[in-house]
């Protein structure tokens, strides 16, 4: 083994849904790894594994990376930070035995690596040990806000990126601190989000989407969305004031 | 003219650097667009420009938007905001009459169309008038995560993006709240920003690149950085603490 070339970790962002969305560099470097690996819940087949399905060929090898988990809320004596973390250690040991043996490894993200992504415990565990890149993508927000078609963010304002399972007091301080903001996460959360917003008297401004870019993408405005049906892939986009620049 | 069907105005982001970066949407609608536009301060050739100029054929007409001014501390009784939103009307009448002869308009943002573009002047003037359709592209705070090799959020962390405009007490009260952040449009400002910074306790965890993913792309540790020598194109990360996940 010790003669070996150890493989690349590459995290590739395949952007937030639509398959064009996805760079020129990451689709190269897609179709050059011997190895794809990707994350799935259980059950299901993965949006990012279905944003590049098409690009692949037999002689790649496909790593499904399946979720032990579905939600965050287990019943003890199990608890979600632990099921999770000997979860990755598992995916990073399993991939690392591909790196060793001298094959590249590309991992698929949905949006970006680093925002969010489940790739980035993947990189905190392998890119000390092994070269990675990261090539970065589209990311959800930006996704959103291009079929919202809405500015987010003009001239010098600040931008708050948000996840909605946040307390209802930080969502309230945050965002009214906030001259554009996005939230993220919504899912079971998007009722009190859509409270805070109203209480700070920004519902108005507010916009939402789900799944944007996505082929079942819909825009709904936000006095209409049935908040136990709002999927976790939807985000309300609060956009900076105009200015007329 | 009353026969004629208005051309499209397509937003195209292309990334933060790297040509390789921009999305297989943004290329398949650039090479099939009559029109070509892309801002550009006098006498430079234009970083957007640069980025898609490999793709362009001598069929396609390109109309470089060239910035009245180089900085936006005008000598009375000029001032910077009615200077550029002549400018922007300008450009807005003269992009109108492609889209009026039926001819859709490409105009190049470098990153993002909706993420501090200049295109969403445009955007605001024109879309109303004219079918529209925005391409999302990978932004700059992402080009500069991946080459820094550092995930920006985990899990349901806020991120917060300023400007580094920003007057000193005014960063200082949002970093402090920041939980991981990511500051732009540095240039003149990153003397104060790093003092910012070292007040807070960030300094060690903040760090520095300028043009990310751009040829001549350079990674600095931030108590190295010259401060008059900080181009526009630079930002500082403060990533998310880590979590082990």
């Amino acid at each position: 083994m010790s003669s070996v070339q150890p493989g690349r970790l590459l995290g590739l962002g395949v952007g937030p849904g639509d398959p064009e969305l996805i760079t020129v560099k990451a689709l190269r470097l897609l179709q050059s790894a011997p190895v794809v690996a990707y994350f799935v819940a259980k059950g299901k087949k993965g949006n990012a594994f279905g944003i590049i399905e098409q690009h692949l060929t037999p002689a790649q090898q496909q790593v499904p990376l399946v979720y032990p988990v579905t939600t965050e809320a287990l019943a003890p004596p199990l608890d979600y930070e632990s099921v999770i973390a000997d979860f990755y250690d598992t995916v990073a040991d399993q991939l690392a035995l591909h790196l060793d043996a001298g094959r590249d490894v590309a991992v698929i993200c949905e949006g970006d690596p680093f925002f969010y992504g489940s790739y980035m415990y993947l990189h905190d565990r392998l890119a000390t040990r092994y070269p990675a890149e990261v090539v970065p993508g589209v990311c959800s927000m930006l996704g959103g806000a291009a079929v919202l078609g809405v500015p987010l963010v003009y001239r010098n304002q600040s931008l708050c990126v948000l996840s909605g399972v946040l307390p209802e007091d930080e969502l309230k301080r945050r965002l009214a601190d906030a001259e554009a903001a996005v939230i993220m996460k919504l899912g079971r959360n998007f009722d009190k989000v859509r409270r805070v917003l109203q209480q700070l008297g920004l519902a108005e401004r507010a916009l939402y989407v789900e799944r944007a870019t996505m082929a079942n993408q819909r825009i709904v405005p936000i006095d209409e969305v049935e908040p136990m049906a709002s999927p976790y892939f939807s985000l309300l986009v609060v956009p900076g004031q105009k200015w007329r620049g």
